[in-house]
């Protein structure tokens, strides 16, 4: 009983928190920056990363794969939770980057440009199990990258997890209907300019 | 005794990871990318978000400040531990950006830029005590924007803590000759093409 209650309580704590203080900006834009995109509530990151590994902790996860920037709070904060190593995939290719690598190109609808998603392969292998993190869901563009970095690996892969989905825009039920697991702890379904509807999650 | 102890071997712990899998690139690079800054260890990054929570117990710390993207794991675990906000800076203003702002501008010698370092002024006020965390020091550019940031808010400044400090290039020594706390957990005082050498560092 008692994990069920932890998950109902984290689930009501991120909806009450979106609709205290998220603020719904033009373009479909949900902004979340006072409690978990730019300044992060570290209790209720705790709490998430918590019930990220309790979702998946029958699926032998090796690593969480996240990507720049936002992704990397959830993901590590799971990763700490489960106990296994977080790669975050990085947007471009830096100085600092060498050898020989993963990447697939990702087109993102709220900078309105394609941009390549690079991992080095070193840091996913065909005997990992990976879980695929990250704060939204819109179209699902950004994971069917990632998903795509791990089928180049050759690794496993558990699911993604995600904080909030904008059920609405298709991405998560997109991936489901293709039998990847997708498990978002708040689901939005319809918002409007003043008001979000949530989709009832059973637990 | 143990916190002493548990010092020393975070300590050791991040200095030996650092010779084991640390590679010297040109112009001074340290890529720690493996176990720190694209790929995490989530069991090391706990002991030191832990680490630096221990150092900084006394300050009355109410917000966590880092810059994205490879600082916000370490602020993160260490705002985890302390049980306060995370808030980090972005480095380019965004669509999902609005409002009131702190800004300053850092030269970055990885990618030979400067570029533009930005902060909501919601986040942070003239009540906080804020500590500084980031995974890397060099020549201390990017810690003097944050302190700037820190100084237009009205803020108090406890510190900084650092993951790795290149000691060699000054930047975390000049910043303690203005006064300002500087706690990096691993000092790199010499640096060649296939050599480092540590800082002695009292406990």
């Amino acid at each position: 009983m008692d994990h069920i209650l932890g998950e109902v309580i984290i689930i009501r704590a991120l909806e009450q928190r979106i609709l205290a203080e998220g603020q719904i900006l033009p373009g479909e834009v949900l902004k979340v920056g006072s409690f978990l995109n730019q300044q992060i509530d570290t209790v209720l990151l705790k709490e998430i990363g918590g019930e990220i590994a309790r979702l998946f902790s029958c699926n032998n996860v090796t690593k969480v794969l996240t990507i720049e920037a936002s992704g990397i709070a959830i993901a590590c904060a799971a990763g700490i939770a489960m106990g296994v190593p977080v790669v975050f995939a990085k947007k471009h290719s830096t100085s600092n980057l060498s050898g020989d690598v993963l990447s697939t190109e990702v087109f993102s609808y709220t900078h309105q440009q394609t941009y390549k998603v690079v991992v080095p392969s070193d840091y996913i292998s065909s005997e990992d199990t990976v879980l695929i993190v990250d704060d939204f869901l819109a179209k699902g563009n950004a994971l069917k990258g990632l998903i795509e970095i791990v089928e180049k690996a050759g690794a496993g892969l558990a699911g993604c997890a995600i904080a909030i989905e904008k059920g609405f825009q298709g991405g998560g039920d997109s991936l489901r209907a293709k039998g990847i697991r997708v498990e978002s702890l708040a689901i939005i379904d319809k918002m409007t300019d003043d008001s979000l509807e949530f989709r009832p999650q059973s637990v």
